[in-house]
C-alpha cells in the first residue's frame, strides 16, 4: 500500500434546490467523508490506497462500502458495528452564505472506532499513514485510536501525514488545539490552512508557520493558502507556489481533501517539494471544477494536462 | 379543546423507487407520528385540537411545525430544543414485504419531553387527552411525562384516550407490557389492535378480550380486527362493526390513527357506540386510499358521503 | 392583531427549466400573492397578523390556506366560494428578459370579493390595515370592498397601510391613476415606488415626491428607490437610507412586499423612522436571497444579525 | 382530406402523484380534446385529416399547435384569439374513483368560436366530418358553430359523424338532451354509448337503441357497450361486435374517441360494417393500453396484428 | 418551398447535472442537428422549408419526424430505413470547458443516406437549397449525395447555400479541406466561420477572406465572426456588421444554424445585404438566450422587436 | 477464485413511464449484462469472483468498471478500447407486452473481444469458468474467444459452466444452433431454459431433455422450468425441485443469471445436487423482487432466511 488512511464517512443529503430545508420536497444522496475524499483522490492518480472505518450494519453502510471500493480503494478492513447507525449529514443551500450542515453522526458507528479496531500489520504494510484532525473530535475513543495508530506507524517506519482539518462545529477551539498540535507533533507530513495555523499558532505569516512547525518536528509542510497556492518546505528549501485559477468555482468543498492527495502523490513519486506543491495546487483545483467532493478528481494524465495548460494560459 | 395529545413526529424520507436504499438516488421529504396524525384527522373533520411536542431548534422542527399548524391544529404549546435535533425516519420499500424503517431518533428533542414541559392548564382545557404506547417507549422521561399527564387529566374531570400503538423496534415486549398495562388500566377510552391484545394479555377472542379490559378500568373499548372492522363496547352494550372494504388500498400506514380520530369524534358529538364505530372504520379505510398518513382524511362531509356509499353498494 | 390585510393569493405554477413555456415538461406548484407576502413575512417578524381574501372552494383553495395558516397567519375570515375557482398564474422564465406572466384569475374566487364579504369587527381589531393598490383592479366589487375597509378602518381608529403595486397587466395607468390616488389621500402610511411616484405624479425628484405625497394626506411615506434603498419622512424628519447591497439575487419578487412588513414591524415596535427604513430595506434585501417570494423571510433575530453584519462589512 | 373535425383542446396538467391536489408539489404537460383525439388517430390509421380551432395567442396554445401538426394532422385553419386564453384541464387522481377534473376553459379562446371561423371551402373538401356533443356545451357560439358546419356539410355531400360525448360537468342533462338530439337526427354516422343513450332515450336495450336512432335519421350507428365490444348497423344488417379483452388497462380515456377514429377508418376503406366494429373496438382497446389519450394509438399494421393476435388468443 | 435543406439530425441526451457521466442519474431527451436547426428557424420566420434525412424504422426516428414536423417544416421526403438505427448523442457538461460528446452516429440510417434518396423535382421546387460540411463527412454516399444535390441545384437555378460546419471529431482537417473548398466553390452563398476560413485558407483577416472565397465562386459571403458579428458581401459591397451583446448567454450551440437561417430569410425577402447581416446576427444572438438549439429561434416580429431593442440600447 | 465469467455489460437506459420512447422525456440510466449479473449475485453470496470484458475507454466504459468493482467483483482484468464505444440498451415498456429493447451495441468494444485478450493465467486460477451464448453472439471473434477460453480451462482443469441464453435478436436460431451445441458439449454444468431445450433438441418433456444433454457430455445439468422450479441432475441423481412462489414480481430480468450463481453458490460449497437447485430456485426467485437486474440479489444468510421461511409457509 502506498498510503492507508481511516476516518468516518456519511451519506449526504443534499436538497434539490436552494434555501431553508423546511420547503424543499426532494433531496439526493451522495457521500462525504475527508480521509476517503483522499483515498479516492490517491486511486484516481494510480496509486494503492486502503481506507477503512465503522459502519452501521445498514443500507447506507453498504451504499458507502460499495461506492469507495468502486472507486479502486482497499476496504477489506472496514468493520461493522451492529448496533450503531452510520452517520448522516443534511447540507442546506443558500445563494449568499456558505451552506449549512445538519449533522445526524452522534454515536454513529464511526464515533466508537477504538484501537481493538485497527489492524496493525494493515498499516505497517504502508508507506504513509494518513489521518486528519476530525477524527479525535468524535470520541475519546476515537482521538485515542488516531493517537494509537500514529504511534504505531511511527515506530515502524511508517510516515505520518497529517491534516488538521479543524472542524468547530465538532469541539471548541479550546478543546481541539492541544490534540491537534499533539498530532502536528507527530506527523512528518503536515498539511495545515493558513487560517488553522493563526487558530493554532496565533500567528499569520506564512515563512513564521513554517518555521513554527518545522520546529514542532515534522519534515515536511504544506500550508495552503485558499487561492492564492500553497508554500511547501522540506526544511531545506521552501517554495511559495502559486495556485491555478478557475473561473467557476462549482464546488469548493473537497479541495483541500483533493490538495493533500496530490502533494501526497507527488512525494510518493519522488519528485521534488515544490513539483509536490504543484500537484497539490492542480488537483485541488480541479475538484472545485465540478459539483461533489470526488466527482472532479482527475487521474495523473488529467492532472499533467491542466497543470501544463494553466502554465501555458497564465504566461 | 375537543382533544389534545402529545408525542413525537418526525420527518419521515420516502425513497423514490422500492429496493435497497444503496441503490436509491433520490428521497423525498414528508412527516410521520401517531398522535399528529390523530390530530390532523380530527381537525379536519371540524373539532377544536392541540398537539404538542419537543422540537429541535432546527428547519426540520419548523418543518414539522408549520405542516401541522397549516392543518388547523393548535401547536402553540411545542417547545423548542436547543441542544438535541428533530428525529428523522427513512424507509425502505419492497414488492413483497412490509417496508422496513431506520430510525434516526435516539436522543431526538422530543424524546427528551419531561412532566415540567406540560402545561397544565391547558391539558385541564380539553375534554379528551389521547396519548399512545410509543411515547412512553422514548426514554424514562417520556414515560414519566406520559403518566404525569394522564393521572393530571383523570384528576380534573378530563378523559383519557390511549392507543397501545406497541412498536417492538422501540422496546421489547417485556418492557413494554407492564408500560401499556398501567396505561390500559388509567384509560377511560381505549383504542386496542387484536393483534396488542394478544400479546398483552393472552387472549384472541374478542368479546373476553373486552371484558378483560373492561375490568381493568375503561369506560369505553373499541377493539381493531384490522380489515374485519371493529368491536366497540361501553360496558352496556358491545356491537361487532363491519369494517369498509377498499378495492385498492394505497398505504396502510395511518389507518388506526384515522380509526381512533374518527371513533373520538362520534363520541364527542354525543353519538352511540356503534356510530363511533362507523366513525372510525370510516377514517380508517379513507387514509389507505392515498399514500401518506394524513392525505387521505376526510372531513366530516366526505366521511358520511363514504359510509353512505359504502352501506348502500355493500348491501 | 397588529396588521390584517387582505387581497388575492394564487396558486403559481413555476416551470421547472428556462424558455418558451411550450417546450417545458413539468411544473413545480407554490403560491403568490402581495397581500399574504407582506401578511407571512409580519408573522415571521413575530407579529399577530390576519390575511383574509375569497377562495375557490377547490384543492388550490384550499392549499393556500394550508399554506398560510401554517406560516402563523390568522386566516379565520377566509371565505369560500362555491361558484368560481381559486386564481392561477404561470411564470415563464428566460435569461435576458423579466419573467413573462399567464394569469388564470379573470372571475376568479377573489376577484368577486364584496363590502358584505367584510368583518369588521376583524378589522376594527387591528393597530394597522395593509392594502394594495392589486385589488381594486381586480373589479368594481374588488375595489369598492377596498374603499370600504379603508373608510371603515379610517373611521375606528385603524392606520391605514397602502402600496400602490401598481399592476398594468390588470389595468391601464389611466385606469389605475385615480383610484391609487384616491388610495394614497386615505392612507396613512404609504409605500409608492420610485417609478409608481412617476406614474401618478409626474414627478422623479424624491423630496419633491414626498411633499407632493405629505400634501395628500399620509402621515408616514416610505419611498421606495430600489437597489438604492428608500427615503422615509414622518413630515417632521425624513431620511435616506441606503441599501443592503447582496452579490447575488436569486429572486427580486417579493422585495417590495418585504420592505413594506420591515417597515411595518419597525413603526409598531416604536422605532423612529430611519429604524424603521433600514428594517425594510433588510427584510426587502433578504427576501431575494432565497427563490421564491417568502422563503427568504427573516426572523427578527435573523433580521438584526444581517443588518448589523451589512453595516459591519459596508463600513 | 378524409375526415375534417373541430373542437377544443386543452393543455393538461397531470400531478405526478396520487391524492389531493393540495399535497402534490409537482405537475407534467400534456394535452386533451376529443376531436383531436380522433383526428391523430385518423392521421396514425393513414388518413388525411384536419382538426382546427380557436387558440389563445400564448404558449398554450402554441403548445398544442405543434404537438397536433407534429402527429401528421393538418391545422392550417387554426384561429388565433388574441383577446382570449387557451383552456386549461387540472386532473386529480385516487385509488379508488375516477379522477377529478379541474377546469380552466370558461371564457377561453376555443368557447368563443362563431360561425364566421368556419372556411366553408375546407370543410365542403372533406368525406367526412366528425363532430363531438362537447363543442355546443362551451357557448352559445360554439353550439351555432357546429350546428351551421353541420348544415352545410350536409347541403354538400359531406357525411356527418357525431360522437354525443355528454359532458355532464359542462351542461346538464336538460339542457343537453334536446342539442344532442337535434344533432343526431342531422348525423349520417353516429357514435352513442350506452349509457348516453339511456340518458337521451330513456331506453337501455341495444336492439331498441339502435332501431329508435335509425328512425331518427342517422344511416350507420356503432354502439358502443363499454369492455363488451359494440352493436353496429347500417339500416340493413346490424352486428353485435365482442371487445378486445386486455389484462392490464393503463388509462381509460381516449378509448371512445379511438374507437369512434378505428370505425371510421373502417367505413373510408370501405369494410363491411362489422370490420368497422372490428376496428374501432380494436383502436379503442390499444388507446387504453398507454397512460395518455394519444399515446397508444396504433397505425394501421399494428391495429391489423393486434386484432390478427387478440383472435388468435381468444379462440 | 423557399428553402430545402437535408442532413442528420439525432436524438441528444443531456444529463441532468454537470460533471463526468459515469455520475449522472438521469438524462433528458431532445434533439439536435445543424440543417434541421436551419430549418425550424427559417419556418417560425414565416418561410416555406423543407428538410429531410434518412431515419431508423424505430422510436427515436418518429421522435424526430414529429418533433420538426410538428415546428411546421415539411417532412414529406424523409426515408425510413428498416436496417439501421437513428443515431444519438450524449452530452457531458463541465464548468469550465466545452462539453464533452459522444456520439452513437456510425453506420446511422442518416450516414447511409445516397444520391437514388433524392427527389430530384422536390429539390427543384426550391429557391435555395442549403446544405453543410457535416454531411460529406458521415459517408462516402453521403458526400455523393451533397455533391449530387449541389450539382443539380445548380444545374436547375436553384441558389446553392453552404455552411462549412467542420466538424474535427469526424473528419480530419486534411481529410475535410478539399471537399469543403470544392463545395465552397459550387455555392452561391457561403457562411464561413472566422476559425473554418483560416483552417481552410490559411488567413485571418475577413477582407482578405471575403476576397479569397468570391474567387472561388460564391456571389454572397457572410463571415461569421463569432461575438463581434460578421462581414457580408456581395461582390459589390461588404459590411461590417456589429453583433447584438447578449448579457447571459444560456447555450451557444445553435447560434450558427440560426445566422444562416435569419440572412437567407433576409435574402429571400429581398433585403439589402447588410439588413442580411442584421438578421442574421439577431437570430443567431436569439439562439442563445434559451437552452436547446431551436427553443430561442424567434419569429419575424419577435426578430424585428429585438434588433429595434437593440439598437435603441446600444446607441 | 471461485468462479471467472466475462462478457458485455452495456449502459441501459430505463424510460421513466411507460409507452413508447417518442413521447419519454428522461431516461435513468443503470447497467444490463448477464455475465456479470453473475458474478454479482456470486459475490453477494460470499464468493471471489472475477469478470472480465472489453470497454470502450469513454464515461459509460467507466461507469460499468465502477459498479462492478464496487459490489465486490474482481475486475482487473477489463481491457480497455480507445477504437469503439461502450454499448448501449434502451428499454421501452408498455403494460401488456414485455418491454422493447433498442440495442447501440454492434461494433461495441466488448464485441471485439479476441482470444489474445485472454489471460489464461487467470483463467486457470479459478475453479469454475461460466460463460453464456450472448457472447458466442457478438462476433465472430467474440465465439472464437469463448472456444478457446473454454477449451483452455477444460484442458487446465476447471470446470466450464455454461448457460446458452439465447438471444434471436442477435442472431437467428439457425445460426445459434450449432455454436450453442457446441457449447453444451464442452460444458460441465449446464444451465439450458425449457425453452431454448426445445428450440436446439426439439424435445419438450424434462426428463428427456436431461438425457440427451448428459449423452452429449455435461455431468451437472440444472433445467430451468421458469416458475415451477427446476430439474436438476448430476447423472447419478436427478430431481424436479419446486419453485418459490413470490406474489408480486417486479422484475423478470436477470431470474436465470440469479438461479445460475445459487446453483453455482450451491455446487462450490459441496452441497447435494437438490440442495444446488433450492439455492438457484431461491437467488432467482429473489432477484425479481425488486426492480433491476442486480438490485435483490441476496447474500448467503438472505438467502438461507427466504428459503426456510418459504419452506414454512407453503407447507
Amino acid at each position: 500500500m502506498d498510503v492507508i488512511t481511516f476516518g468516518e464517512s456519511m451519506v449526504l443529503f443534499n436538497p434539490d434546490a436552494k434555501g431553508p430545508l423546511r420547503y424543499i420536497h426532494t433531496f439526493s444522496k451522495t457521500l462525504a467523508g475527508a480521509e476517503s475524499n483522499v483515498a479516492i483522490a490517491l486511486a484516481r492518480l494510480g496509486h494503492d490506497v486502503g481506507w477503512f472505518t465503522k459502519l452501521g450494519d445498514d443500507e447506507f453502510g453498504r451504499y458507502i462500502e460499495c461506492f469507495i471500493r468502486g472507486e479502486g480503494v482497499d476496504i477489506s478492513r472496514i468493520i461493522k458495528d451492529e448496533t450503531r447507525s452510520t452517520g448522516l449529514l443534511f447540507k442546506e443551500h443558500f445563494a449568499h452564505v456558505n451552506p449549512n450542515v445538519y449533522y445526524y453522526r452522534k454515536n454513529s458507528a464511526a464515533s466508537s472506532i477504538a484501537p481493538s479496531d485497527l489492524d496493525y500489520d494493515y498499516i505497517k504494510s504502508a508507506k504513509i499513514l494518513h489521518v486528519t484532525g476530525i477524527t479525535p473530535a468524535l470520541s475519546d475513543r476515537a482521538r485515542e485510536t488516531v493517537m494509537e495508530a500514529v504511534d504505531y506507524a511511527k515506530a515502524h517506519g511508517v510516515k505520518v501525514s497529517f491534516d488538521p482539518n479543524i472542524r468547530l462545529k465538532l469541539w471548541s477551539i479550546e478543546e481541539a488545539r492541544p490534540v491537534i498540535l499533539e498530532l502536528c507533533k507527530k506527523a512528518d507530513i503536515l498539511f495545515p490552512g493558513i487560517d488553522e495555523a493563526e487558530m493554532l499558532l496565533g500567528e499569520n505569516e506564512p515563512e513564521a508557520i513554517i518555521k513554527a512547525f518545522h520546529e514542532m518536528g515534522p519534515d515536511v509542510i504544506a500550508l495552503k493558502l485558499g487561492k492564492k497556492g500553497c508554500m511547501v518546505s522540506n526544511g531545506k528549501e521552501s517554495h511559495f507556489v502559486k495556485g491555478y485559477t478557475v473561473q467557476t468555482m462549482e464546488d469548493s468543498i473537497g479541495a483541500g481533501d483533493g490538495f493533500a492527495a496530490g502533494f501526497l502523490s507527488g512525494l510518493i513519486k519522488g519528485n521534488p517539494i515544490k513539483t509536490c506543491g504543484e500537484y497539490g495546487n492542480g488537483v485541488g483545483a480541479m475538484a472545485t471544477l465540478v459539483k461533489g467532493d470526488v466527482e472532479g478528481l482527475p487521474t495523473f494524465d488529467q492532472l499533467l494536462t491542466f497543470i501544463h495548460k494553466k502554465k501555458h494560459i497564465d504566461r
